[in-house]
């Protein structure tokens, strides 16, 4: 059995999601979303990035991490933003020993949904499709786009692939 | 007296400094560079930037801290990747309580040199003559820029100016 944390990271909202794969079955022991109130300064949403994600990995017994590949987009300083919540992202799975995997987003898209430009709820669908039983906060897409950002991980490494799931 | 760590975040070296500001002088207790090797992983570098940085912390007793602002420069890549190591070096103090201060670029050479578009060598020697008897790697630019970050800082906070120095 193997534990991948998918990770999606964002100043505002991270999201996190926990796939477990063994016995050629996906499962999703927990899913969720470090919310930060908006009113925080970047240096105490990155504190909160980390403490909540640090008592993630205290939870579950992770193996794993694979997060997004960033590239900059039109708007440079969001973009910085969301880099430097991904840095402290990376930094609690390889703090715990634990290898991070990087893939972009077409690619998670095309691995999971099968189209590279497939929607977010189209995500959200197949995500919820492979996990049954889906257990933990899916309201947010955050923590679906890193449920997929898993299964992405999960299935690159040859794990039961979406086509025998 | 206050001790003001300035840092001068990058993925492969990240520029440390405190400055110790009492009695109407400016004092430099240490200052040096995290080095991390190239062929270090992203995930490996922010864990030898927190863990570094974490043992400047508990050597020395810091009460506030700034770093350099960032804006995205025309290779979107590497902007990303100091912002990484930025998230992590904000995170540092931040976990220790401390309060993080951010400056531009501009705004750093303009306080401490006197001219916004001062070269790395100007910031250099402005900071050996403030700083007499400056101890640490000063062999790299990165260690006078973080110290020149956290001079920007005592000044801003009226503490001793360049003027009256």
């Amino acid at each position: 059995m193997l534990r991948i944390i998918g990770l999606d990271p964002g100043l505002r909202f991270t999201g996190w999601g926990v796939v477990e794969v063994g016995n050629g079955n996906y499962a999703c022991p927990g899913c969720g979303v470090v919310s930060v109130p908006a009113a925080c300064c970047p240096a105490e949403r990155l504190v909160r990035i980390f403490t909540e994600l640090g008592a993630v990995f205290s939870r579950f017994d992770i193996d794993e991490a694979a997060v997004e590949s960033v590239f900059v987009n039109q708007n440079g300083a969001s973009s910085m933003k969301l880099c430097m919540a991904r840095g402290v992202a990376m930094l609690v799975p390889a703090l715990n020993g634990k290898e991070v995997f990087e893939y972009g987003a077409n690619c998670v898209k095309k691995t999971v949904v099968g189209r590279g430009h497939a929607s977010k709820e189209d995500v959200r669908r197949m995500v919820c499709a492979l996990l049954s039983g889906l257990n933990g906060d899916t309201d947010r897409s955050d923590s679906t786009d890193a449920l997929a950002i898993a299964l992405c991980h999960a299935m690159h490494k040859g794990l039961p692939s979406l086509a025998q799931s």
